[in-house]
């Protein structure tokens, strides 16, 4: 993960790779998670100051930790 | 890290855990860091819902990854 990038646009790249891993449209995603697709979009293009909960519930329906999210965004 | 304690709460008790292993106050701790030494306190007693930034913000000022304290928080 480039060094130089903003933490959440970092964070946001590792959670569309863990989301596209699992083969999950944001629509899906947004189902399994209960945050708005639109949401989910803006997360991932880093345009978010995500929160520790969404983080968590987002990494949950992912079916990964959320501290794992947080290494492979180099954080 | 008890796993039924809420995310924030755990994220507090380790945050917590790396300030005194530094030996730093929350004052030391928030005039490094730029947040206030209230915010801080309410921080590590699991009463906020940490945003991406802040939690980055005071990790670098602990001199340790976000990652870190997310794997110490168990999440």
């Amino acid at each position: 993960m480039d060094k130089r990038l903003a933490p959440e646009k970092r964070i946001g790249l590792a959670l569309r790779a863990a989301r596209q891993a699992k083969n999950l449209s944001q629509e899906e995603l947004s189902f399994e998670c209960g945050l708005h697709r639109t949401y989910i979009g803006a997360v991932e293009r880093g345009e978010k100051n995500l929160t520790l909960k969404n983080l968590v519930k987002l990494a949950k329906s992912l079916d990964v930790s959320a501290s794992a999210i947080m290494v492979n965004a180099g954080l």
